[in-house]
């Protein structure tokens, strides 16, 4: 992958809320990605060089989503929360979460997961996700696949292996 | 490595506060280890089975500090600031952290990290770190090498190679 981080244009430290955006906002094809406008990721880790696992703050306003509920094959992942009252969705329902709440999703559970902002309050956590190649994510509630090809780019599919 | 957090017993969600401390207070050698006792760390990531990174909750008694100042050859890591005003030391020398600000440590900079709290107030953080094997953590400060075995232990010895 390209480092966009070169070791001497690495800053000590930031205040991460000052760190712009992510341009691209989505990874999903983009008749899913239009549903997540309302979800900003500041990419933390990469700013630093860091290539084992990434750290995004990320911001939900009202009625946002963090992503479709999946699960991973491989790459671990873990929340916390900065701000707000996320809904965190996983088979076993509904949770309210609150600041200083975390939650981890061991990869290969088949447990799948995401935050939903059911509040009128913006939402603000940190997401947390290593980089292990030739992950697979599974959607129990979309007809969705993805795969990472050898570039770590994701390749999204219907579940029966058509092309969006 | 034995799971303590069998999948069946990991929670859902947790306020990280209320996470109980890690037990082993240090993984340093013993005449070391005592200059860490105002340093309590919470470990969220391992309370839900992760196992391809660490995240800990870390808080630093006014005089407490991260570590000693040391640089990893594999494994990447990231502090955010939650509370207090942690120095961050690195070759720049000392950087004033405060609530919201973050850094990253790329493996292989050879650049040597720690925090201090030089405040009166407690600092509170979270810390990720990767656990790709093989790691070997420099001090250029003090007389210490450490190299990680098969198991993932550290293995601590002095610079000339001779045990503690």
């Amino acid at each position: 992958m390209h480092d966009r981080h070169p070791a001497a244009a690495r800053p000590i430290a930031v205040l991460a809320s000052e760190v712009p955006p992510r341009t691209k906002r989505s990874n999903y094809p983009e008749h899913i990605a239009v549903r997540f406008a309302g979800r900003e990721k500041r990419a933390l880790g990469d700013l630093f060089g860091l290539s084992n696992f990434g750290v995004n703050l990320t911001r939900l306003a009202p009625r946002a989503s963090s992503a479709l509920r999946h699960a991973h094959e491989k790459q671990d992942e873990l929340v916390y929360v900065l701000r707000g009252t996320p809904t965190l969705y996983t088979d076993e329902g509904p949770t309210r979460l609150a600041p200083g709440m975390c939650a981890g999703f061991k990869a290969g559970s088949g447990n799948a997961h995401r935050l939903v902002n059911e509040s009128d309050e913006e939402v603000e956590y940190l997401e947390i996700g290593d980089r292990t190649p030739g992950d697979v994510a599974s959607y129990p509630d979309d007809d969705l696949c993805a795969q990472q090809d050898e570039s770590g780019a994701w390749r999204f599919t219907r579940k029966d292996g058509t092309p969006y």
